[in-house]
């Protein structure tokens, strides 16, 4: 008889703040994803953070900022899904691990974390992620290397009705790096 | 007799919003350090742009949004001042980026661009910049190369008392940036 | 009547060695695709030149260094063609690159440098361009910005008999780049 | 009464060939700095690698390939040392990590790396490092994120007659994340 896996909490980080978001698709799919014994939690919208200033800092973390830093603390591991502006991570999400990572207790330190992204073009969010990755660095995070989620072409793997991301061979691949991420995180 | 150069009017643009900034110690030293002929005037903060969102650029661009690509627009060159967070751009200044990339007139397109950055420790901000610069390849500017301005332990180059940028090696330093991108700006 | 535009005389730069390479397929249709009056013609192999050794450099630079720097530094623009290895630049290639970079009269200084790169996979090769532009900062070379050639699934993209490059669609985008190129070479 | 740690074999990759390498006395010195249990024996030299060539590959891996690999899988962990060549990193060492991503073993897969690198500049090698981190998640290494040795301004810090790396707080520093990297690897 099979040993019991010990059940994992996961948290996912949306880096878009828009309502009909590519990859709030990708996130919202994550729970039913997700392998057994794996509960995915969405965070707090990154979008209720107010822009990182130290001098805010100093007078007390915003309550978004600590709540978002706690549930992230609980966690047993944290999925950042975002969409690529500019070639890079957007600038609403990177202002979420600004403020993040001037937590006391530096939620991301030795914390596991899994990367997805999609966009319209071909590359699907490549370029977002590497740079992603390099801040995630200085956090000390414990970053998953494969399989890679880059969901390219990502409209046209969307329910045209609902928006729900309908896809299936999308769908497998994000359940197969949801099932090596929690081998990771219990690694 | 020497022929005139034309004069240029630079704008700069600061990556922080906290009071004592160090980086924008130099912002506010550029003015001063700039060859004849060049002036350089400060962009409105970055904090003041909303989050950037969609669903909000649908309903009408924000007046900052529109002010600052206005005066991008209208300048001969961009001096874009910043701190390097967390390994790569501050979320705030990309926030910025990623409005500016909206506008339909395309205020970076081909547009000269020069960066600077500070820090506390030994890199002087120089992975930031790395970053700062593939964005800039989306939004076609034409970024100078040399010389890089990365201030490390700039906290020591500072005025004690009123926070200015006083080092004179740095001075002359930032100054011959500055000669070097007038000469690309009309180049 | 239109005025003439003045002739250009480009080279390519390629970053595999073997025979039946990808990426020598885009760079053997270049000749054909160039507009007119502009000449491709291809550089030395880089697998020619040694490792870049330091104590090597000190007894004189080896003769196939020293004719690929003189042929760059002759040709009014650099077009470098390159698959990805390992998410970056091809050591082959890099090596070239060092190699160049210690001649003293910097062939790469200031010379435009348009970049094209084709890969199995639907990325073309995009990482290994972030971080030759990397390179070229330091090289101080004028890099093109648009349009970023990343040719993906190129297997299926050249004659299977010859390994031409065929598909119209990739020799058309191609093209449009080296329009792109010569205007900026021009500009 | 303590247990008893297990003892460590690792291996250290240097990204330089000339016999001065200001990267080779790290190099050198990495076993005298090694805690107790620790072992830290040299790969071959880079340099010994033919240029990577998928042809030559189809005939048969070439034997210093195949020694550096074997070498690699059978250690507990690889410290790669190397100097950075035009903000990146240096071909020759590039090419050997081409080589040795193509053996079937995989040697770099699941592998713990650590990264130092010297510079005579105040950078200490932190461009290359960064691209060296985005191949080693094509890799899928298990790279150590902090502390990270960046050591500048290098050509002080070694014994101008020997050339052996003598600036205790560069020694203390590296000894520091050696101590890290036997954790990283147990754990």
């Amino acid at each position: 008889m099979a040993q019991m896996e010990r059940s994992l909490r996961l948290v996912s980080l949306l880096g878009s703040v828009r309502r009909g978001s590519f990859n709030g698709a990708i996130a919202r799919a994550l729970p039913e994803l997700a392998p057994q014994g794996v509960t995915i939690t969405p965070l707090g919208p990154v979008g209720e953070l107010p822009h990182y200033d130290a001098d805010l800092e100093a007078v007390g973390f915003p309550p978004a900022v600590l709540a978002m830093g706690a549930a992230i603390g609980a966690a047993d591991g944290v999925i950042i899904v975002s969409p690529e502006y500019n070639y890079s991570v957007p600038g609403v999400l990177k202002n979420a691990i600004d403020w993040l990572s001037r937590l006391p207790d530096k939620p991301f330190g030795g914390k596991a974390v899994a990367i997805q992204s999609g966009s319209p073009g071909l590359l699907g969010g490549a370029r977002a992620q590497y740079h992603l990755r390099q801040s995630l660095v200085f956090l000390d995070a414990r970053v998953l290397n494969k399989p890679e989620v880059m969901v390219g072409q990502i409209a046209g793997k969307l329910d045209a009705a609902t928006g729900a991301l309908t896809d299936q061979a999308t769908r497998n691949f994000i359940a197969g790096q949801l099932v090596a991420f929690a081998a990771f995180v219990r690694g």
